[in-house]
């Protein structure tokens, strides 16, 4: 399909990205219909103008009619949606979803899709520490990263698709990754760090201390506020390479340990010359 | 001695926080001189009006008129240069410091210490990544802490001198903690957080990453370009309590990773939910 004004777009599961995705996409004039199991937050989406049409379930009436289908949902609810509704969908639609993990989801939901559709996964790099669609603001995209994870059993024309729904959504970048190379990815930039500050936060009680904390320790501890029924799911579909990127993380800070229990000078500053060489490279 | 508009105020070591405090004060109408190695630091503070008066030596003219002597130099040397040129400091002097760690010199200086000055410490925990007098700006001390590490040694009359030169100079929390409270909690707070930085800076080669980061990876290693002879020398001089920090962060993330290969789910989103709990006590 192309992106044409009139083409009909459903979103399943209307959190604060697929909320934020319907927002979008309303702006620029689509017809825009979302089914989430929560009563609430259709009837906020329609009372909100964010949606056209709402369903608490998989009403045929919007499945059927959908020229393109945007999945938010948690990954071991995203297979089961598509293992019990996918006979309902409209032939020849194009389907693409927003998890944060790939290699766990993508093999499976296309191995059991049927051969009329097309699942082209993306992965919009964006959130904020609030969630739901009241707080869904398609303004976080912007200067965000969007990843498109095709497999070969993905078209060209669906590839291109899916980056054209990056780039109309407002993000800064377009890029594409195996499901593999994402997970991997996402395993070190991502959920390592926030085990990282979730660590932080429980290794003691250090609410005393909230007095003396300055903007170092806050911005290190931002991400350790945690979605904990999102976050625990994704971690166990991503589950060795993450265990993969904390080991390594794990070797390294040991040795800088030994170092400093060594008074190993030259080699502690070695390892501080090396990390400011290196962080350099991340500044926007 | 009070704060009285004609005391004169003399600054060893004119780096960032030496310059802040040499700009702060000299808006304030005092007399504010310095002593600096460094040729150009003191020549650039001469030209932009940031001293009266400088010397890249311990100039007696300059230590026998001061009034109040602030030492912004790093532990070694700060030591090396009271037993030095302690016998050239004015009768009656008060002196302080910016020093990040405190055991370790507040008891030695105060020890062979001449008995008609008097040192009370102090930790004025603001800084920025940006290091020397040029980059120095009264306005990092606004919103930040400043903590007073007074000892039995001192008198109800310098600690209340030291707590009122962090009001003059505009932080907004004045606190006093022990010295050896102080650098438990900055161990913490702190250097535990930098060499986390830092470890998650060296444990991989990750420049191919760059494209993908987003701001919680930003956030989390801002602080991992780090001065290294500062850094190693402080993280040495407060060996102990940081190698406590990082055995607690250590058995901690340790255990989260025993989480997520058992795939505990129940105990996973516990830790979450208690990371999340405890970090809302962290906004501001």
């Amino acid at each position: 399909m192309q992106w044409i004004s009139d083409s009909s777009i459903l979103i399943i599961g209307l959190g604060l990205i697929g909320g934020s995705y319907a927002k979008a996409l309303k702006a620029l004039g689509f017809h825009v219909s979302a089914v989430d199991t929560d009563p609430d937050t259709i009837a906020y989406a329609l009372e909100n103008g964010i949606i056209d049409r709402g369903s608490t379930t998989p009403d045929p009436a919007l499945l059927g009619t959908a020229d393109a289908v945007i999945f938010g949902l948690y990954p071991g609810v995203f297979k089961q949606w598509i293992a019990e509704n996918q006979h309902l969908l409209k032939s020849g639609a194009m389907l693409t979803d927003v998890t944060g993990v790939k290699a766990c989801i993508v093999d499976e939901i296309q191995t059991m899709l049927r051969p009329d559709v097309e699942f082209i996964a993306a992965h919009p790099m964006a959130g904020r520490e609030l969630s739901g669609v009241e707080n869904s603001d398609p303004a976080i995209f912007r200067g965000a990263n969007y990843i498109v994870t095709p497999t070969e059993r993905n078209t060209p024309a669906a590839i291109d698709w899916c980056k054209s729904l990056g780039r109309i959504l407002g993000f800064a970048n377009i890029s594409t990754l195996s499901p593999t190379e994402h997970d991997e990815m996402i395993g070190f930039l991502s959920q390592l760090t926030h085990c990282i500050a979730v660590s932080l936060m429980t290794c003691t009680d250090l609410r005393h201390l909230a007095a003396y904390t300055g903007d170092s320790f806050r911005d290190l501890t931002r991400i350790a506020r945690i979605n904990d029924r999102m976050w625990s799911e994704l971690f166990l579909c991503n589950k060795e390479p993450l265990l993969r990127q904390m080991d390594l993380f794990l070797a390294e800070f040991t040795a800088l340990r030994g170092l400093l229990a060594a008074e190993d000078i030259p080699a502690l500053r070695e390892k501080m010359r090396l990390s400011t060489e290196r962080r350099a490279h991340f500044d926007k």
